[in-house]
């Protein structure tokens, strides 16, 4: 199931908000549209709204052909719909840097991060017990990125593979992308899956045997420190506690090379009325936390998987080029 | 706000379900009735279970009066009608061993657990600084209780004592029991609040500078192992992760003695449907989980703090009788 696709002189989506109990299609044919489907969550996953948001500048490009600094706002705007993941920035940026070719290059990082799904499942397969029970949080899936997904196209590939995961999935409260988006993909791919609220994760891991912890990021800074959907710290936390590996499945993209460490990543706090159930109640609601790099067993990317010290394999995983560009060039990838 | 009551014949509740937008009150004239009100959670909290179990087989008491057998068999209905906390066994087991006298004794211990939670209250206020933030999970305050509350009545009576804290409540899913009842209680107590979902109970420890977290408990056994809302757990192992001080609130009555650790403690697992979005969603939804004795920082009790080593000090707390008995023999409390 595509989450974006060029649909004549629009941008279609898939409207993840409607999902599971019905699939709708849309379309969004202004910038307008194109803010409000990343900012409303319609279209989420930090690879999936790089891929919209260069579609959206691909789209501006060809609007505003005659008025750069129309063309520049527009995709300053679609730069800023979302704050804390990196893929967006990074995603209108290369476009930008593609004058005259922008819906070329928007294809092409749509076509690389199908290749980088790929490699990452790949490179998760080892790390798997023949059979057993993993754990995941949030939604990670086809429908968050270009292709199979990060974390959860981990379980996918390992289930090609021939292993035999059993999937405990976080629901991810407030906005349940685990519950309504990840058990659908999960049913979907055929992996055996068992709902379970947040708070469930410590006595999981306590009484389910979980082999491992997998789940995605939104940005991660040279020392490993890596925002993702908000309850991954504490999940992280209960993790080493029962001394489950906790790994993170991104790409090369999603790691932000400019920021040193997690306390320089802008957390976004979303609406009270996502959480309150009465009109006057006060609530603290950010979309993201940061997990220490510290943590983290291990970063599962598409160059195989990263391992502390991260000082020294993330400054190395910057000097790597895209991996479609190393194909291209001839060279082993 | 009275949680249970006597209402002539019958025995009255209110029904928590329906909170915060709806205050329903409702009699039990069955035992049915009586039982049903507390497998549906129309009435929770370990001690207004028990309260409200006592007055149940007091109930019982006059319908079968001539019928021992009967009266038996519904006391026994009443007691297993949830299994987790040791609260509504201990009071059932109290009334059935003051024969004939069966509606003063469930009224007394009403009348305990009202002292006890004030007491528990007075214990708690040395424990809080002047002004800051603390946290809790689920719902311990008066509807939860007969009296104050347990976990809430110690915020309650910090506030009495002239401490300004700020409450940071979980919201507890899958039934919401922070979200719906204690934000409720707390703006009824005049405590500013503020809710977050379960998962932010980690980033809140990290940003908010949390002085203390404090919980209730269903049961504890003789080792400190305690069973409280699913999530406690996860909470524990965050706050020991952030060195943040981790008290569990209960009475006496929570404290089971013959159990040896917490391993023996039987988990109450629910139905699908309080999680599940999708019919055909696989559900792991135990209902409470148990926190190791080691996690515990100390048990805020009627009879002052207990804290490590368990092994001695609950075994001391076990004989000890009841305070209102000690007040009734002049014996200092």
């Amino acid at each position: 199931m595509d989450s974006v696709w060029i649909d004549g002189e629009a941008v279609g989506y898939l409207d993840q908000r409607a999902l599971p109990q019905r699939v709708v299609r849309a379309r969004a044919t202004s910038i307008d549209d194109v803010v409000q489907a990343i900012a409303t969550l319609a279209v989420r996953g930090a690879p999936a709204i790089g891929i919209f948001g260069a579609y959206g500048v691909a789209l501006a490009a060809r609007r505003y052909a005659g008025d750069p600094a129309a063309f520049a706002a527009a995709a300053a705007r679609i730069r800023a719909a979302r704050p804390t993941a990196v893929n967006l920035a990074w995603a209108v940026d290369r476009v930008l840097a593609a004058p005259g070719v922008e819906l070329a290059e928007a294809q092409r990082i749509h076509a690389e991060q199908r290749d980088v799904d790929r490699r990452i499942g790949e490179a998760a397969v080892p790390l798997f017990p023949t059979t057993g029970n993993v754990l995941t949080h949030c939604n990670t899936g086809p429908i968050a990125t270009g292709g199979d997904g990060t974390a959860l196209g981990c379980f996918i590939a390992a289930e090609r593979a021939g292993k035999r995961l059993h999937v405990y999935v976080d629901e991810t409260r407030p906005l349940l992308q685990g519950a309504r988006l990840t058990m659908f993909e999960l049913r979907e791919a055929g992996l055996p899956c068992t709902l379970i609220v947040d708070s469930a994760a410590a006595i999981t891991m306590q009484r389910k045997n979980i082999r491992a912890v997998v789940v995605g990021a939104d940005r991660i800074a040279r020392n490993g420190d890596t925002a993702n959907k908000i309850g991954t710290y504490g999940v992280a936390i209960a993790a080493a506690h029962h001394g489950i590996p906790f790994y993170v499945a991104a790409p090369r993209s999603t790691f932000d090379f400019a920021l040193a460490s997690g306390e320089e990543i802008p957390i976004e706090e979303r609406s009270a009325g996502e959480v309150r159930i009465s009109e006057n109640d006060d609530v603290y609601n950010p979309a993201f936390d940061v997990t220490p790099g510290r943590l983290i067993t291990g970063f599962i990317t598409e160059y195989g998987v990263v391992s502390a010290p991260y000082a020294d394999s993330i400054a190395e995983l910057a000097y790597r080029p895209n991996l479609s560009g190393l194909a291209e060039a001839g060279l082993p990838a």
